[in-house]
């Protein structure tokens, strides 16, 4: 048996060894402290309205939903409608000792979805706090509520002709600008590493007070929105991938639509050529050439971004047979990898970036394409013409796919690249997809690890040495990108796509997850980012020290521990925590 | 009289209301807890040798030397070679209950210098701890401790042959990279908003506790020096403009060196041109034209830039007469303002950056010039074959300074631009000037406030109609620089500088500073950095949570209060906080 990396939480009425008991049955988390719960429910409903306290079981199910193997099911669900509310339900929560796990709009896919670290937490659900606040063109921000989703973002700079862009990731619209923020998500535009595009937070601390930070907090200071350190110590990282407080209100910055945007594509045929295009894209972002996060994907993301398993052309095998594999890709003409990004600027400053990418990227077994909008609606209108019919769809389809991501890249989400997530779907992509992509009420098996390397070849082979035999050994498909966030470090996403109405393969993908966590953390590629299934075991490897600040910061800013317990602290798996078994 | 706007700490020993006392009589600050200070010197002896702690009245005034009015003299000054030495210094100064005042080299010019915002503190200066400990040329970074200055990282660079190039600031070669940045200070080039090109922090805390930041506390994490966030909340920020801990150890990124260069300077003749040219360049940062921070300079800037006061020509007055400002204006060859900026990238890329900067900069009563090396080489060539040779001179002492500029820009630090800390020196520019240039060591007067604003014309104007009658009330001449620290705000440094032999001139800068201050922050232009006298006001007004916060923190890193008390935290100036009048 392969050893489980994380320790479980030791929660009251659940068995650790059964994770059905936390998912699955709501009796079995609802022993405890039942009363004070109750209570908690009931001053709720009073201060800000029963219609927005729920505790039915068809709710919580609904909440409980995930792409994980497991998730833990929230005892109710509480939904705030402005900084009041969430004070009141601050205040409350400490008063009868229940904590509150803060979502924004609970689209976390492939890291826990809207689903607590453990169990006995009630979800806060931001999601009704959906107002964008102002929009300065200007000075190019929007200040906003973790309600925001991307979707409703980018729709209303559009909808005010502002000439303004969100970097979107490619969550879907229905994600929230702020949690993805707050989880320290990145996008595709130069302003895609986006915590640092970022200016002010407003945070409830876990004792009900309200924090401004940076200018915020001093009356009338006119930088608040355009520089993100007032005098003294920066706390905004404090309330990113933590359980500090409750963010409420963000500046984000917004990218001033560019004269001229163009889309760079190479295919990469050799899966050995990959160490030196990583090299090479390195020396582009190094020297400013390329100013935007590069995504470099292999060939099972392009495989299935348009379709799920070909379990009939795969005589029922898993992981893709050899040979279908590299039939998949003829047929999609693509390689072993294909690198992505977009070029900004003045007509000028896109065209001398192109003459240096094409520079860097073009070579012999690899194909550089530059896709323009102006390009794509050009090859719209002959596709349209072409003869047969059948070959115009197929045309129209490929340049639908282009034109998807091309949109991402100028600030228009879509959920078509959430199609790693219905990889093993049974059934294939549903009806919706991708307007209403929702992995986690669609039924998609998925896991997402993301360790942070240096931006060489040397490194992503030495990573993919590490992963391959992994994914083999528990014979699930490989899909990956790397993505750099900055100019000098990779982000890996490895994707474990399961189907998750098959119990063997969920377990193989949970033993499959656990055994590349821990390999990718001893070979030193830490990930950036993990999922509630982690969250003690990543700040268990941290040092001594660290984990140490991080506790004694939480304590003075939550001193009843009502916060997201367990959310990257490892304070609440301790018994001596006080909202450890506090409700349960 | 003047409100003062500070409190003073209530510091045994010395009369808040009597300058002096602190600053100029060794004795009174040492009547109080003398045998818990020789009992912290034995220890510091006996832990690291007798020839890096001193208590000499010598080595006392040296370090006590400070441009700003007044300045708190320290009790003694310890130099730590290692961290180890620098654990075991808090160690003992928790033992001893006696504060300690880290600083990196002491540079902190127009801020306080070496100087400890409070009396009754040691001064650890990790001067001596000034190791390169790797040079990464291919992830283009540094790992460096804090007494590494500008010079000698810039220079180890260029013995290297290392393609790389340090963002540099006008504090001179002799200034610490890591002081500045703990700062948050701002230097030329793209990496100029410097707290951002960072990666991992090592802290001793006030216990005496090592922490590394972000990757650096996971075993053998590869990307520690590439990505500056681990998973969990980031604590980077905290140890910024703090006294939460002592930095040890910063990873620095560095610029690679890029194909070309061009400096761009605009002259703007009138005083009226400057909004325009203020929302030109924003639309120029915003839109990714320029990626460099932007200085832009008054006249006073510039006449400071190459003499002192010419006080014969101003007939005794100051301050400097309208007609006379006019007439040395016309002398340079400069108007209002100059605007400077540098453009890198390869050769296209400069050359259509350069295109978008003429079309935005352009006008009428503009004069807008490009330098680059090469072009500077050549100038240089023509200049040394001028007749007569009088001409000869100016035109090369005018390229020198050219040159200086293009230097800066290009990661070769340089003092020339601390002239205007000598303004009002008496006896003009000190021989050793620029190489040796140190404001503090050479009797300057200078005052720095640096409020942050929008970055747009109605700002800058609104900012100059608040403190030009405040500087003409006081008499002092406006230096003032606006820099674009980001694409959204401005940071602007107004200088005073003043004659600190004269007490009247003095005051009259304390006075002009304070008033300054009141109406710079009533006005919501709130300073982004403060100096050693301003610490307590900074904090006390802001608002309640974010203090107590603050101060909850500190409680935690640093229990006995040992760490700077007063840099940054208004606890310090409580009576209730441990190290108040702990020593003395």
């Amino acid at each position: 048996m392969i050893r489980r990396p994380w320790r479980r939480p030791p929660a009251a009425g659940s068995d650790p060894d059964d994770r059905a008991a936390a998912a699955d049955d709501p009796e079995a988390v609802r022993t405890v402290a039942q009363d004070r719960l109750a209570e908690a429910l009931r001053q709720w409903r009073a201060a800000f309205g029963a219609a927005h306290v729920h505790d039915a079981a068809a709710a919580l199910d609904r909440y409980a939903r995930t792409t994980l193997p497991h998730g833990n099911r929230a005892l109710a669900v509480v939904r705030p409608g402005g900084l009041d509310d969430v004070v009141a339900a601050v205040r409350i929560a400490n008063a009868c000792g229940v904590p509150l796990y803060p979502i924004s709009r609970g689209r976390n896919w492939g890291y826990g979805d809207a689903c607590p670290p453990t169990p006995g937490q009630v979800i806060l659900d931001l999601g009704r706090m959906d107002r964008i606040l102002e929009v300065n063109e200007e000075l190019a921000y929007a200040v906003i509520e973790p309600g925001v989703s991307q979707g409703r973002l980018a729709g209303h700079l559009r909808d005010i002709g502002a000439a303004l862009w969100l970097d979107c990731t490619g969550a879907g619209p229905d994600a929230s600008v702020v949690g993805n923020i707050l989880e320290r998500g990145f996008g595709h535009t130069p302003y895609g590493n986006r915590v640092q595009f970022v200016s002010g937070l407003e945070v409830v601390l876990g004792d009900g007070r309200v924090l401004r930070t940076g200018f915020g907090h001093y009356d009338c200071a006119t930088a608040e929105r355009v520089y993100p350190y007032g005098p003294g110590p920066i706390l905004d990282g404090l309330f990113t991938q933590s359980n500090m407080g409750i963010v409420t209100k963000v500046g984000v910055w917004l990218l001033p639509a560019p004269e001229a945007f163009t889309q760079f594509i190479c295919l990469v045929h050799d899966g050995e050529d990959l160490g030196p295009v990583v090299d090479a894209v390195r020396r582009l972002r190094l020297q400013g050439a390329v100013h935007s996060v590069v995504h470099i994907g292999n060939d099972m993301r392009l495989i299935s971004s348009s379709r799920t398993y070909p379990l009939d052309r795969a005589g029922g095998a898993v992981p893709l047979p050899a040979a279908l594999r590299e039939a998949l890709r003829r047929e999609l003409g693509v390689g072993a990898w294909l690198v992505s990004g977009g070029l900004y600027g003045s007509r000028g400053q896109v065209a001398a970036a192109r003459g240096l990418v094409k520079a860097a990227l073009k070579g012999p077994r690899r194909k550089l394409i530059f896709l323009s909008p102006e390009r794509l609606d050009r090859a719209a209108r002959l596709a349209r013409l072409a003869r047969p019919a059948r070959l115009a769809g197929a045309l129209t389809a490929r340049l639908g796919r282009a034109r998807d991501l091309v949109s991402l890249h100028c600030g228009v989400p879509t959920g078509q690249f959430l199609s790693g997530a219905y990889w093993r779907r049974r059934g294939g992509l549903p009806d919706g997809f991708p307007a209403e992509a929702d992995p986690a009420q669609d039924g998609c098996g998925l896991l997402w690890l993301a360790p942070v390397l240096p931006q060489t070849g040397e490194s992503v082979r030495d990573l993919l040495g590490i992963v391959e035999p992994i994914y083999a050994a528990h014979r699930f498909d490989l899909l990956m990108t790397l993505a750099t966030i900055n100019e000098r470090a990779l982000d890996a996403v490895l994707t474990i796509a399961f189907d998750r109405d098959d119990p063997a393969e969920t377990d193989r993908a949970d033993a499959c997850y656990r055994t590349l966590f821990e390999a990718v953390c001893a070979a030193g590629y830490v990930p950036y980012r993990v999922g509630a299934q982690s969250m003690a075991d990543i700040t268990a490897r941290g040092s001594p020290v660290h984990r140490d600040v991080v506790a004694a910061i939480k304590r003075t800013l939550d001193p009843g521990g009502v916060v997201a317990p367990g959310r990257y602290d490892p304070a609440a798996f301790r018994s001596d925590h006080p909202a450890s078994g506090a409700a349960p």
